[in-house]
């Protein structure tokens, strides 16, 4: 087929799904334009072709409801799509799926002060909820980078963490109740925003991390807790890895922490250049953790502190005492993401039990130093969840495209040291396209058939993020 | 058939089994003895008929996958069994079911001081659990009435909850990994113990809740954290249930709560007779509540405990200062299940949002009023999760048989009183036997069709607690 044919092709799909959807849809509500498919239909990732067929804006669940329904009756396949903040490929359409944005589903729809339950809309931002609980003077406690743009959906469908899983946990452990509009076209309603609910599978955990391949949430009931005390932040010079769990042991035994964060050398003096910062410290340690734990904890903090230098695990450290300082100390974790940029990293967000980090830090080392000495690696996180960002910085004189060849030549080295030790290959990204073709590294091939068979009990005609989480052949559990 | 026709049927189905474990199980890890049959046949509740044939006690995984397979290559069902102390039939054996007890399977495997996980069998009992993190500085806090008995595996299998939920949450935030050995006798293990684990479904979550319909827990891995400082309690005086809800506002607005229960005066008044203590107070009013919170937030407590007298939400009240003290004000709630047992009551463990609470309550007065005004109920319940313990006392010229009629006779009214209010028929007891043919009034039919065909993916020949949660007939979605 000639290009001009396939264009027109694609124009007529175009004009079919119009034609189908112009008694549910108004012609604002769906997108077609060039620049329009490229900017909804991708995440934060670059790698995956973009092409879908539409853009749907639908406003209500009756809308959702008549896209799934259509789309059963039609053969559409649908990419739900949030934030499209992703770093897994989760909200890409590849392949002439129709997108189906919560941009406009973006209300908060009912609050109760005693139940402390907000009630939102798929498309509500992770921001507009923080700041709609500070109004209520209550906290939503689950932050991370892209909070100004991510969608409460998106978090729910991947299952988001951020930076105070230590203290909070996960999404997960906010979300009471979710109205979800499954493969088939049913609405299900799990669990209503109880707290005790002993009646059989909990579809709600079912629909969490899913990453929409069984349905589109389309409203979601989040918890809300009492604010938080202000906090404080150490940051603490390490020589070894072991010695930082001496440390995370030593603080947990004592307070609470909210970050229990880590970071090299190396990327510590990367954000220090970007930054045009000074050191904190004249002291040069491999490694460096920030801590931050409750204002009113800072004395047994301090406490703990004295121990650990005393045990020889902490060779120096700073101590905010203030909200700034806090904040001063933070930007040498959080400018990490930023100052690596220009070297184009190749990203793998993995986890392992904390115990496990330090053996799993050497194993990864040797690996890349004996295959790949040229290559730089960054490696920070956090810690205190056995959650590592392992970057890998392309060398300046090396394409692009050559560089991340070789970051994936690496993967399978590395997603086997990570099974050897039990961790998952994805912490907090999900699997998306980036991961389908590794799953069989964190979950075995019984897991796998199980998802499968479930997948099939929720969405029978395979419409709903058709390529995601599982490899269309089946590769994965290979 | 006859009598003795029958028994002799039995005899050989017996021998049959006997004979068919005989490669994998010894002679002591069978038995079929009618009053050991009796024993390990049933839960707590006794209104279902126990007909188990055979206790089989599997010391391994590999046994319980024996076990497995030969149930799908014979047509053995099969119940798991735990400590028994369960209040739905869950895991009654009805009707010829091969009861696998997990009493021997009772043994801590592991334990990691930087993870803080606990790799538990999963017929380690509560307690014992609960024992072993003292000993480690640490504390395991799900905790309720049969923690002498109930085991881990049943716990997570419930997802049991307890006096602390408000708190701690409940079991299922406790388990960071387990290994089931499902119904087609694939052993799953699931999530390994990460923090952080973003590889598509959570499976976890779904075996956790599902009564043993899915497969039998063998290990858990349960996570541990540091001891809570010494609690204090307060009993308060309330005249509404509105206020209830206030004074629940208020305190949590400035501390964490750790327990907020509450008791009617009838309940109060029983405990107080049967246990031969002094009322706390005079005063007298319709409902009482306790409050539980860390020592070092008294100051605070007590300012809150000021600002809801100023408004007029609390009446009178008494504090702790003490353990002591606070363990003696604990016995007015703790003691109510003891001092009402003489009256038989027919029990209803439910649960709506907070808010809804006091609505609920007064719809439910009304309807046993107006039917049943004869009969008592005494009320009392974890308020702070919405969680009511409904119990209604047989008056004593009544017989049990007729009394018992009466109460599930008003079971469908209740149920549609909880329906309209979005609650949920068994709130941490589980459906088991006992509510499996009123899930309708708690999930849709949607979801009861997709529960259903998440069993079929994982117990393909039903032979996994049939009869549990769903109504063979599939009355429940009717």
């Amino acid at each position: 087929m000639t290009l001009s044919g396939k264009v027109s092709k694609t124009k007529r799909d175009q004009d079919q799904f119009v034609r189908h959807t112009e008694t549910f849809l108004s012609q604002e509500q769906i997108k077609l334009a060039r620049d329009d498919l490229d900017y909804w239909g991708r995440d934060w990732t670059r790698s995956f072709e973009v092409a879908p067929l539409a853009i749907a804006f639908p406003t209500s669940t009756e809308q959702v409801v008549e896209l799934v329904q259509l789309a059963n009756a039609e053969g559409y396949r649908l990419v739900p799509s949030g934030g499209r903040t992703g770093l897994s490929g989760g909200c890409v359409a590849s392949n002439h799926e129709v997108v189906v944005s919560f941009d406009r589903m973006n209300r908060i729809l009912g609050f109760n002060s005693v139940d402390r339950l907000v009630l939102c809309q798929a498309g509500v931002v992770t921001a507009q909820l923080q700041q709609f609980a500070v109004e209520q003077g209550l906290f939503y406690p689950v932050d991370f980078a892209s909070s100004g743009s991510s969608q409460i959906g998106g978090n729910i469908a991947t299952n988001a963490g951020g930076i105070r899983v230590i203290r909070y946990g996960l999404t997960r452990d906010w979300v009471a109740g979710l109205k979800v509009v499954t493969g088939n076209g049913d609405v299900v309603v799990a669990n209503q925003g109880l707290i005790k609910n002993a009646t059989g599978y909990d579809l709600r955990h079912l629909f969490i991390g899913s990453e929409g391949t069984l349905g589109l949430i389309v409203e979601a009931e989040m918890q809300l807790r009492a604010p938080p005390e202000p906090h404080r932040v150490m940051v603490v010079c390490v020589t070894s890895l072991n010695d930082l769990l001496s440390i995370l042991q030593c603080f947990q035994h004592s307070l609470q922490l909210s970050a229990f964060e880590f970071f090299s050398d190396f990327a510590m003096s990367k954000v220090l250049n970007h930054r045009g910062l000074d050191r904190p410290f004249s002291t040069v340690t491999k490694y460096y953790a920030l801590l931050e734990y409750d204002e009113s904890d800072a004395d047994v903090a301090t406490q703990a502190f004295s121990e650990c230098v005393k045990n020889g695990w902490i060779v120096d450290g700073v101590l905010s005492h203030s909200t700034l300082q806090s904040e001063r100390l933070w930007e040498l974790r959080d400018g990490i993401t930023e100052s690596i940029a220009a070297d184009s990293p190749y990203k793998n967000d993995i986890s392992v039990r904390i115990s496990e980090v330090p053996g799993f830090l050497d194993d990864v080392g040797s690996v890349v130093e004996k295959h790949y000495p040229d290559l730089e690696v960054c490696w920070f996180g956090h810690i205190g969840d056995g959650n590592l960002h392992l970057n890998i910085l392309k060398p300046p004189d090396l394409e692009i495209s050559e560089f991340q060849d070789r970051c994936r030549a690496i993967n399978p080295l590395l997603f086997e040291l990570i099974q050897k030790r039990g961790g998952s290959i994805s912490a907090e990204h999900g699997v998306g396209l980036l991961k389908r073709d590794y799953l069989r590294f964190s979950r075995s091939k019984g897991e796998i058939e199980r998802m499968k068979a479930i997948k099939d009990a929720f969405d029978p005609n395979g419409i709903m993020n058709p390529g995601k989480i599982f490899a269309p052949n089946g590769d994965e559990s290979a």
